[in-house]
């Protein structure tokens, strides 16, 4: 068996780790109820990122299943769903919560968010600039209606539930335990995340 | 009445506009059964953008109904959607087509796409760096089924439908006639697009 890392993610906090190809990660909600946002660069250029438009094409659908793949902007697989100890519900839809959403909502003042816990962890790996892409939203809750309206519903985890995903492209992974409080998405209060990553 | 610049976008072609807020533009179907992958770029700083992503947590739905606004990647308010004269059948949800999505359908050699349309009216705009963003995809229909699995089905517009957009913010406005010939997105062949540009 391979060794193990685990890296536990305070809540409203984020943490990255440099994947190599084959590398596996299982994000896991250890409280239930809680939304990890994750974002994917490539190692080599940064500039290549996961995108969701593109998987969308890719696996002709909102979300990947298990065993199908998340590409980035230039279409080359990046991550692959391998496996999904959870509800399976999750999004890519909706936009890394940031200050100017927070200000939105009638936050005065700082609050914790995952574009900001993006780009803290990036500088932290050495990347100073990146763009701050749709993110994987794993758990997260956003049921569409008939009219093509999104629902903000907690996220339906219970404590230890997981996704498990593969490296496919040598990567930065950041993984924001999203803050968010305003909106139920969290199941009220924001709790930890925790990484396993398994090197290949 | 203001005076109307009207520019023709020949089939699978691209071109834009430089608009000041408070212009209008009305995208129009000529022909019918052709999709218009529409991107919208801050004046004053390129990286700031129309983004999906945005839009969709801003009106809480996959798309803006009439009177509803399209935002940026800063969330602020960049195209509203005055007027829509058309079945109201748009996406947001599918990347732009370029190089890359060609040759996984087998295309050999060159093949023009909406990516390479956007940056080659951009660099003619005199901008020569941009992100690729989601395109708002006006006329598209890409069904969601149950599961979240996307259809790919012809454009529902008859000759002369449109859509109408006022810039909210100086903006570049760049409009490509897709060239999707492979998916049967534009009813099997290709088709122009026009533009009349209403100054405010």
């Amino acid at each position: 068996m391979p060794a193990t890392e685990t890296i536990h993610i305070p809540a409203r906090e984020g943490r990255g780790a440099r994947m190599r190809a084959g590398d596996r990660v299982r994000v896991i909600d250890p409280e239930g109820g809680q939304v990890a946002d994750v974002f994917a660069f490539a190692t080599d250029d940064p500039s290549e990122y996961h995108s969701a438009e593109h998987t969308r094409v890719y696996v002709n659908r909102l979300f990947p299943v298990v065993g199908e793949q998340f590409v980035t902007n230039r279409r080359r697989p990046i991550l692959t769903l391998e496996a999904d100890e959870s509800p399976g519900v999750h999004d890519m839809l909706c936009a890394a919560c940031d200050p100017t959403r927070y200000h939105g909502l009638g936050v005065e003042g700082w609050h914790a968010s995952c574009q900001e816990n993006l780009l803290g962890v990036m500088r932290e790996l050495g990347v100073d600039h990146v763009e701050v892409p749709q993110p994987i939203n794993l758990f997260m809750n956003i049921p569409i209606g008939a009219d093509g309206e999104l629902g903000w519903l907690p996220a339906p985890t219970r404590p230890g539930d997981s996704t498990t995903l593969r490296a496919e492209l040598d990567c930065y992974l950041v993984v924001s335990a999203c803050p968010q409080d305003l909106v139920q998405i969290n199941a009220g209060v924001p709790g930890p995340i925790r990484l396993e990553i398994m090197r290949s």
